[in-house]
């Protein structure tokens, strides 16, 4: 096999921790498996060089950022490629760019572009073991390019897909996804299988494993996934296309998301295009929008609600207060928490919102909001319920078992 | 003028001094000129790096080693970009790749073949201040490469020639070069101006400063060199070709060697090719001869000295007991130490090597060895007299005057 390997930053946290992923991979190569591994900075440099940048300006040059930030992967593939060697097992490091990682020109949020892969081929044909530095690629001028937080994730999704990896096994220090936050929940499950649809929903809950971005990259060039932990040897959670069987299980997890905030809109006047202005203004400001509703009231005006991060919410106030007498009345919220029911078992399984519903309300719990997705039911509620709520739910869809 | 700087370890040792030489260069650019910097790691960091990969194996890959050495570089030119900017400064950071320094392959040791100036060229034009990282380059198939201890000092030389700079200022925590080492002659002064083969005679003395290295290249390529302090106003000295009036300066310069052996062959069998073998053999050993005497006994054999590095003195006993017979009796003394007087005008006044002789033995200090070139007088004593030699000569030739 093919495998790609990914180690975060905790994963090669110190010199001890390289050393032991460096016994991780020599065991899986002695399995008789190629591999390319993909690595982030040991966990702290990253931060410490933004503060040696904010030593100088609040906001640094972010062609000069990428210079400076692809630094500390550069130093953790080396020194995981000499460990290697030391133990007798051939191997090579390689920059982003001796990678053939090409990005668009957005300094410190690139896109990858393309990926040159002839000469990590090269070295996989010849028995090395390929250790890459991530985060990092070049832009067709030839100027250094990092690709945003989580950005080794995404060099290693793109890796496995360009070389038609077998597999893309990324390792942090959290060993899968579970069906819930096990703070909240203490008989949360670790899943031995999720889709990327499921994940991509789930991202509260795999935020800290694995970054939106890398699952929709994987889903795209179809990669599975594996996330699990260099801190034990667990089998992890694949993730992957839906395969048979999956349908059976009809919800997979329970997310909570305690970073929104509602605005309400009261009697807005009901001309058309009206919620399309408001919509595009705040988008024009980069604000992100997450869930709509919108009623129409019986005298001539509708009502319309909507969630902000709560980052954004000062920005959001400002638009709204921008239309002026359009709009009747207005009320904000920064209590709030959304829960969300994922699972592709709802596409072919009527009641699971239903049930839903029936459970909040068993419990007093008032839902002030509600959208829906073929896979999923997000419900917006009072904030001190949030995690009742998660409780609930994971009993009720039987999660712990 | 277009002025290429470099700032060493200590000059860029924290952050509070990479502020300080942001200054020093601002002002420069104030003063109507172009600037080109090449900047060291932060002092420490490359060793601190050295010894995470010798955590690894005592005898770490060179291919390896320069993608991890050349992070430090890549930080320290960042940042510095990233101050000047803030200072309303423009700047632009470059990796030594960016820089365009191609080198050949020899890992941790290379030497630069090449430098496409373009892209320095292009941004210097619109004004902006180039910030290189130096130590670095690549080799014609892509890989990372570094040039040795000192390598920012020869990055600094080899891209003020291409670009054809008026003058390349190098920066350290020594504001010039010294007539001797001012810990052992109190009186010693700095020197205004030195030639490129004196500054080459007395490395030892410089070596601090500037390696022996840089000014090959510099003399080479015609590189007028002005060594001085980033933490002092001072002048500094200038290195160059000898210029009218040079020679007018007898001696510049006393230097002390104390890090050399001497190897005494007494009675060699006197047949021909007998000395060209011994040193053909201690050459294929890659073992520094420096100073080298034979006298012709009357007897049929001859006597041969000749030093060696302290270092490299077992080897060198390993070569000699392997032509056993034909060597009557050998000596190794390691408590040696030598004294050389340089200076340009010897080329043209007699009575220099004399003064040094007599002034030796109106101190009853024995010279064991002498060598000689144009510029350079040298002189082998007993270690323990080097200090004082160093002294009555430094007065003889009225060197703090």
């Amino acid at each position: 096999m093919l495998i790609v390997q990914k180690y975060g930053g905790t994963s090669v946290g110190d010199l001890e921790r390289i050393g032991h992923v460096a016994r991780k991979i020599a065991a899986a190569q002695d399995a008789g498996n190629d591999l390319v591994v993909v690595v982030s900075a040991m966990s702290g440099e990253t931060n410490k060089l933004i503060d040696y940048a904010h030593h100088f300006s609040p906001a640094p040059s972010r062609r000069e950022m990428d210079i400076l930030l692809s630094s500390g992967e550069r130093v953790t593939a080396s020194l995981l490629a000499i460990a290697l060697q030391e133990m007798g097992y051939p191997a090579v490091a390689m920059t982003g760019r001796q990678a053939g990682i090409r990005t668009d020109d957005t300094h410190m949020f690139a896109r990858i572009e393309e990926i040159n892969t002839e000469a990590m081929r090269n070295h996989v044909n010849q028995g090395r073991i390929v250790v890459v530095a991530g985060f990092q690629g070049i832009d067709q001028q030839g100027n250094v390019t990092t690709l945003g937080r989580g950005g080794s994730d995404l060099s290693a999704v793109a890796i496995a897909g360009a070389l038609g990896a077998d597999v893309c096994e990324i390792y942090s220090d959290v060993d899968g996804i579970y069906t819930t936050d096990p703070r909240i929940e203490p008989h949360a499950k670790k899943l031995d299988r999720i889709s990327y649809d499921e994940m991509l929903e789930l991202a509260s809950l795999g935020a800290k494993v694995l970054q939106s971005r890398s699952v929709e990259l994987a889903k795209k060039m179809g990669v599975t996934i594996i996330a699990r932990s260099s801190f034990s040897d667990a089998e992890g959670t694949i993730i992957s296309e839906e395969v048979a069987g999956m349908e059976a299980v009809l919800v997979s997890g329970i997310a909570l998301d305690k970073n929104q905030a509602r605005v309400s809109l009261r009697d807005v006047v009901d001309r058309p295009g009206v919620a399309a202005e408001i919509f595009n203004t705040l988008a024009a400001e980069q604000i992100n929008v997450d869930m709509i509703i919108q009623n129409a009231s019986n005298d001539g005006t509708t009502n319309l609600g909507f969630t902000v991060p709560q980052s954004e919410l000062e920005q959001a106030r400002a638009v709204i207060e921008g239309f002026g007498e359009e709009i009747g009345s207005v009320d904000f919220d920064e209590k709030i928490a959304k829960v969300s029911v994922v699972g592709v078992g709802m596409k072919s399984h009527s009641g699971v919102a239903a049930a839903a519903f029936s459970v909040m309300a068993e419990n007093n719990i008032n839902i002030e909001m509600i959208s829906t997705s073929e896979i999923k039911v997000s419900m917006v509620i009072d904030e001190k319920f949030g995690e009742l709520a998660v409780r609930v739910l994971h009993e009720t869809y039987r999660l712990d078992q």
